[in-house]
């Protein structure tokens, strides 16, 4: 974890324009364990099987397609206390707010802001743990290495998130310098290649939790990414999605950045998805890794070495 | 093998703009091992590691790309003079002619006939057997599973040829009626689906031998294709490409067809080549299967469902 | 196929000592599926879900573990015939006779006979095809690359087995002699390396359809293996043993001879399975592979470098 | 990292018997790279290729084979000061001494301490970075995903040791209070389940950076282990041992306790080594995994269900 406490993604909220096809496509097609709702806001909490804690990924019925927030556990109600004063001190921020606790089933109070991509993001301390269904005498005990009775994908869980907007500068600066996330891979441009278009932040030893690319845009989302445990899930997830005739956007295929093995495509509503395999450690101490932006190609689809027309165009 | 004693694609002579890019590519890339030169036809043979033959890919020096002809070897001096004889007598072939024994190193005489899709084929019975380098004590004594020091991609063995040509009955005829191959898999046009469009064909257990699609053209290429252990190595073979900027026609990916795990891309010259991992086995008691022209997209490309641009328009 | 018109391994019936715990294993653990059930005979037919056959598998309810006999499709009535006759007037095998169609559902009459070594063997011609259930407009239409709703390890076929017996040369003779089988690896012992202990014997391009080591014994089982898609699955194969407390007898390892990829447990009457993965292609060209006694270690365990207890001690 | 700063376990020293055996093994073999020697102190040094420090592996001729000591990378030269005052307070380790700067290449000074179980660990917070061999126009820039030229098994990084010590409670109590470790696994035996016999402990968010079994000695050394990026790197390290002949202790097999997929061997002097894929992300808010001694077997060895037999007898 970051030294501040940010632990790890912890969920994200996204956009559905129709509940009953999404949660078919989450809980059947990619895998994912729907784990409460809630009728009054149209929302379905789901967690991938891998995960101990309650819920990761919240759907919401909407007319528009795209993320509402992204959340963060942190370590503890103290490290949520100290960031929630050291973002509404920092002068990038914006639109502070306590969601009380309960907000989400099973959670405790969330502090709600605006990064300058236009974002919002949540921190919170407290979320119920449920296991992950390996134990055999109990949620924690003499676990076999995977459950019975996963479905579809079945991914391991939510790994992160890729989101367009304009400040990239603001946004990496709060995220480094008030979060204590590190940038472990960026795309470069401009004759000095010190124009930075995309930046690649993990608060872990994840070789990502979240990304960025700079866009004319505010708050607009990429991709939702879940993590697969190999190569040959990914190929197995290529033929779920076939057989389910869901929409593929590229792959199976690899990052340069990151090097994950890779599968993107579409939920109903359009928001793009992502499961992947591979990846190495980073530690606080490895340099970044810089990639310039006439390679870009290389760096996004490593083995096509250019982007395909839906990576910069179709975001929601 | 086939009743009638064909055993397996033995060779494929392939024409290439210029002879060292080529060998660069064949041999340092895709991990192929020179076995000998012919520097009066400009002729370089190569095998692949886990091939025991003297060799099965014959680069060309030309002006042109393309395949001059593929090989199959038969069983025996028997099998040939007798197949030799049928395709004479069958009506559907022309340009009969014998090859004397060693104008390729190490092998036979081979007897050359064109088919009615335009591809000039050979038959052989004869080339020098030797073995595949995993031998610790001699040539098959107490192997261990693969050799050191591969180079590249290393494929197991030259596998099939997909080629275009106009007159695929007149083919498939000649394969299955005279030469013993089953039809594994085709496509089907028309609104009886009734008009073969495309057809994979078999003299083994292997899914494919040889593959004709049909198009307005005669003794047209579209690939050369050659066999890995596993989706690992799919993934590896991509990564050695983009490492040497090949350029990647598409994959990773899965073939409907053969089921086949799938990469391809293109030498120098702009021959297409494959390498793939994966298929079942096929056996002549096995139902043909089936696939509608409006299913050409999984046919081809499972995981996409639909062909990209380049896998009719482009071949050699 | 043999040039004699044997295809494959058709089919092994199997004894168990209890009919309904050995359906539990070969059904929810080893991931077969149940065809047909003769309650007169206490017979379950079983087929893995990529044979097309009827069944492959036969459990019949005994006081004895072990193996009842091995059949072998044939290509036609004709080979049938044919083969029935050189078999009675080869000199080396005994007990034959005709078992009339229907004896085993949905299959034609069938020719045994008994080998060399001890153990039963019959041929047949005829077996309805019923699919894989990959296609999805039809048996053999549109197919998808594996079907929905596999259960357990869900191997793609009935392999091969290995058995034990007393006159290795008789029984090798019947196969390569009478029924067309080529050795594609033996293992020689004695101080001329002359003395066969062992013979791996294919009538394909497989590695092996029938396997067996020289012992004291008349008509002993070994094991009965099948075929899975990649090492992957053997991970996985030793994961679902271990969750469902089957007793595994060695693996995940390779084997030396066909390279193969195994894990070797028991089922309840003590009966020896093996899945596997990996091999290479046969032809009957290509030499065979000579182990020396001295190296039986990594012949048999790749990894280990020697046989553990159980090899040579356990059978039924 | 612990939020005490600890990043990761940085280098283990080695004892080897003979230096070039050794080397041999850990290069050739194993597939380290040598990046200095030391000819006064009779050492090597060795980083595993995708580390981006100096050197990792440390191997130092004696006259028995076993661990010198473990270091561990800190952020910051603050916090090594602070963790060192905290372990000189803490009243739980002993041999306290500061190693100048320089008696390892390319490293500042480590704070060298005893901690309960015997071992000598220590801490440091400055060695040179020199890059992982991927990137394409300087250290981190435009890297491919893996490196050209790499031999034998090559793994990513030094992973973790297992040790065997006696005061497992100190040794715990050292590693969680003072250097801010998570206990991810541990056996537990006795009556109650409350007496520790096996502790798996983190500082980052891998399942383990070291491991120790409660045996009565002190400083023991069970293994050190290698990170993979695949079970299909198993295979193949499993493949690289035999034929080099190295001794293999077990594997390929899964781990109960972390998942990995793993195999055991030995270096020339006896020194079991490991190398691993897989795993799960750790957090510090998840649970402690718990195994009951009597569930000892499936821990270890997932799919054996038991311990083999050198697993409690066999250390250096």
């Amino acid at each position: 974890m970051a030294l501040t406490g940010v632990l790890r993604p912890g969920h994200v909220q996204i956009r559905v324009l129709e509940l009953e096809p999404a949660v078919h496509h989450y809980v059947n097609v990619l895998g994912l364990i729907e784990t409460a709702r809630d009728e009054k806001t149209k929302r379905v909490f789901l967690k991938a099987w891998d995960e101990v804690d309650h819920h990761s990924v919240v759907l919401r019925e909407s007319d528009e397609a795209g993320m509402d927030y992204m959340g963060w556990k942190v370590d503890s109600p103290a490290s949520l206390k100290k960031l929630a004063a050291d973002l509404e001190n920092c002068g990038l921020c914006s639109d502070f707010s306590w969601v009380p606790a309960g907000e989400h089933p099973e959670t405790g109070e969330r502090f709600r802001f605006t990064i300058p991509t236009g974002h919002v993001m949540e921190l919170y301390a407290e979320r119920k743990i449920v296991g992950n269904g390996c134990g055999t005498d109990g949620p924690d005990l003499n676990p076999n290495p995977w459950p019975d009775g996963l479905k579809g994908i079945a991914p391991h869980r939510f790994d992160h998130c890729l989101l367009y907007g304009d400040d990239l500068d603001g946004t990496v600066k709060v995220l480094t310098e008030v979060l204590g996330f590190s940038v472990a891979e960026q795309i470069m441009a401009g004759p000095n290649k010190d124009f930075q278009i995309a930046a690649f932040l993990t608060c872990s030893n994840k070789a990502h939790d979240i990304a960025f690319v700079r866009q004319p845009v505010k708050g607009k989302f990429h991709h939702v990414s879940f993590l697969l445990g190999s190569w040959e899930q990914v190929l197995k997830a290529g033929d779920i999605l076939s057989r389910n005739k869901v929409s593929i956007d590229i792959g199976p295929t690899r990052h340069g950045i990151t090097r994950g093995e890779t599968i993107y495509f579409f939920d109903p509503s359009g928001n793009r998805n992502e499961v992947f395999a591979g990846g190495y450690y980073h530690y606080p101490d490895k340099p970044t890794i810089t990639w310039y932006e006439e390679e870009i190609g290389p760096a996004i689809f490593y083995h096509d070495r250019k982007l395909n027309e839906a990576f910069l165009s179709v975001f929601t």
